[in-house]
């Protein structure tokens, strides 16, 4: 199973049917994208127009590849598609991509080549991607069959998560976002239609990829009839990858706008809920949600508790920092005496101690160290949040050196919060690079730490009792 | 009353007491924002230990200086405080800014001088903004009391959104974030221990102040004996300009954290809310929300009604748009079986037209321009979500011409959704400068939406009955 569908990722072989020379086309992207010298793949252009495209010999069917196939990728008119599909059963290829639009999305016609792609499919034991998707992009094979160009898509770095989605828009703008933002990924899959490849093949493979630890998803309702493949599956891969899933929609009107979207009939939402709770499925609520929370579980291990430290240089961002906490779920200690007569030695009396623990505008990037270093060795707090409000000027970039050093040191998970302008963003990027996720407000780094402290507690049980 | 704080921010005389050569001190970095050339206002420095300040004539004391003073602004050590105000006093003194800290937040010697100040301040007449804070900025006046320096701190441009805020950090990050984001704004007040001017001060001066449309505050607490007042005048203003705030100290931990950040009794959460909805103030919920929704508010009119359509390229944008709508109270109905004719007659046939009208990834900028021209004149909707998903190829920068088009044509409220990278983020700023409030992400231009209907429905209650 994982070898079949890593044809997808790491094929040897590939052919493009529907290859083109004609500029910003799918075929003629696509075809590029197979071409650029850090992809190990060998690919084939198909398309009996052509004798040759950019250079490369172009072949009429994928029957006249003189190799072994792994991966056909189809980007032509839906109506060729079946006839397409015969070939490659005929040159026993071991996976398609099926991009092309025209299927069950528009009705009877559609329906009916759908359904012959996924019987073709399965009297020939060939996985299929599709149709009507964005398909894979992969950082380590590099293999790369999402259509939006680059200038307008950008792509992301190597990483640890995997996303798929449903919607092939979804995937592609939260790729372009996660590339401008420097958030690597290890795969993003768009399956579309969902003729044969879905969610839950997927996790079973996402389990045994070791390019991945965060698997993400967003989907508008689950493979009928697979529900319970799911929840199985899941139980058994959230207890060593976290997986995050949000789902479109939660609503009746939502269900509606899903319905004309993907064809799926989103069932009742607490019946969602309550499949992904049983099955360590952690349900994000928003875009923004699924980014902060993959991104930190991407960078930091998961919590082992729930008491977490808030250490801050603004007592405003604190006081939202501690009402966002204790709104998720997670409990924001008082900090003992001997703590707090410890640190009340070393700050200023303006300082507060309690927890938060405010070093106020005034601070430089000692305080942070010294309470990071005094605070977090003890059993007092399983985590902490640090917001940094970089606009006070006695405080400069070095001090992501005592985060990372507290982090290295206690192998307690740590999230920051950083709000404002040109300064205060290249800090946050600096810090991401050394594993510190950071986010903008008290709630998105909240969330982002509830995130660490949930998969703690399906992860790490023990801990939580 | 509005006169006598309009020293504050239209002062013709500044003295800055404790003014300084050293680089980057805060008597330093406020006496260069008065030097500016477009600040109006004539700044005179005060220190006993200069002759002169960057070429400026320094005076010992605000009795030497030689012209009527509208406003001083004292960043000395607190304990020269009391006198410095007995000589504001007896030099009749307009308005008074104490940045300095070492008062209530230190202690009983602290709260002994907040007292004093007080006590000089209720018997000459002069209102004072402080203790302990940033002071004001005015970016039609140039006014800049913010200790910040530019290089950490950006200052926004001139535009409708007034800031009070009670912590000097919430307001100093806010700003930067602002700055950087090309958000416009009329004035940031910070008010630190809120010794004299408070939030319904404020809100009296906003209401006539022509500069500001949208009112936005974050607050850990109302000042003692003064809700009856604020409920009394936001039943007023809100009639005219939103009201937005931002409370910290909502659960019981951030009671404790706002606390012993601002020394504020946050009172039960509940009744907050309850006199805020009477009040016609808009309760936020986090600082993301404060942002998204002021910015809208100032960008775009109130909404007459809450009949949403929601315009996208993104099938999985659409559905997660309708979810937050749907979960926000908008309305996000199906569309009329004589506009869905309409539009099914202009778009290919896996375009959907039901509400959200999806004009799928194969869209061009004419498409919209379709909708928007369909849609908006008729009483099916009052307002619009557009949601672009521009990393397709055949869709650009010009679809804000026809956003801008139907906006200024049909005159009902739009927000926009735009998620991505580099060119995603460009076209998101033009839109911005356009007029057109623009979020990377469904829920946030659902809950800007939000604002404009709810804001709505204060203003013009008639059209939601």
């Amino acid at each position: 199973m994982f070898e079949q569908l890593d044809a997808f990722f790491n094929p040897n072989t590939v052919a493009i049917i529907g290859a083109s020379e004609r500029p910003n086309s799918i075929g003629n992207i696509m075809f590029i994208n197979f071409l650029k010298p850090d992809v190990k793949a060998k690919v084939f252009p198909v398309n009996p127009r052509f004798e040759k495209i950019l250079g490369v010999q172009c072949y009429s069917s994928v029957k006249d590849i003189p190799v072994d196939l792994d991966l056909v990728c189809i980007v032509t008119r839906a109506s060729l598609v079946p006839k397409i599909m015969d070939e490659c059963a005929e040159k026993k290829v071991k996976a398609v991509i099926v991009i092309s639009g025209g299927f069950k999305e528009i009705g009877e016609e559609g329906l009916e080549r759908e359904e012959y792609i996924k019987k073709i499919a399965k009297e020939n034991n060939i996985r299929v991607i599709g149709p009507n998707c964005i398909g894979v992009y992969d950082t380590n094979s590099r293999v790369d069959t999402v259509f939006l160009p680059e200038h307008r898509a950008g792509r992301p770095k190597k990483g640890k998560i995997a996303l798929i989605s449903q919607s092939g828009a979804v995937a592609g703008s939260l790729m372009d976002s996660m590339a401008y933002q420097n958030v690597g990924v290890s795969k993003i899959i768009s399956f579309g239609n969902r003729v044969d490849v879905d969610e839950t093949d997927l996790l079973k493979y996402f389990r045994e990829d070791d390019h991945t630890s965060v698997i993400t998803m967003y989907t508008e309702g689950l493979a009928p009839n697979r529900g319970q493949d799911l929840i199985k599956e899941a139980k058994i891969v959230s207890k060593e990858k976290p997986i995050l899933i949000l789902k479109g929609g939660k609503s009746e009107a939502g269900k509606r706008a899903a319905s004309s979207h993907t064809g799926s009939l989103a069932g009742s939402d607490e019946i969602y809920s309550a499949a992904f709770k049983q099955s360590g499925i952690l349900r994000m609520q928003n875009i923004q949600e699924l980014f902060d929370v993959s991104k930190a579980l991407s960078m930091q291990p998961p919590a082992k508790g729930d008491r977490i430290l808030i250490l801050t240089d603004a007592g405003g961002a604190g006081v939202l920092s501690t009402d966002s906490c204790q709104e998720l779920g997670l409990k924001v200690p008082e900090l003992s005496e001997t703590i707090q007569a410890k640190l009340r030695k070393e700050f200023p009396p303006h300082c507060s101690v309690v927890n938060p623990v405010d070093v106020t505008g005034d601070t430089d990037n000692e305080r942070y160290l010294t309470t990071l270093d005094t605070v977090l060795p003890t059993d007092e707090v399983d985590a902490a949040i640090v917001v940094l409000m970089l606009q006070v000027p006695l405080m400069d970039e070095g001090v992501i050196d005592y985060i990372e050093h507290a982090m290295k040191k206690y192998k307690k998970p740590i999230t920051a919060c950083a709000l404002g302008g040109k300064y205060t963003l290249e800090v946050a990027a600096k810090a991401e690079i050394r594993g510190i996720p950071t986010a903008p407000t008290p709630e998105r780094s909240a969330k982002a730490m509830w995130g660490l402290v949930e998969t703690g507690k399906i992860q790490h049980p023990e801990f939580f009792r």
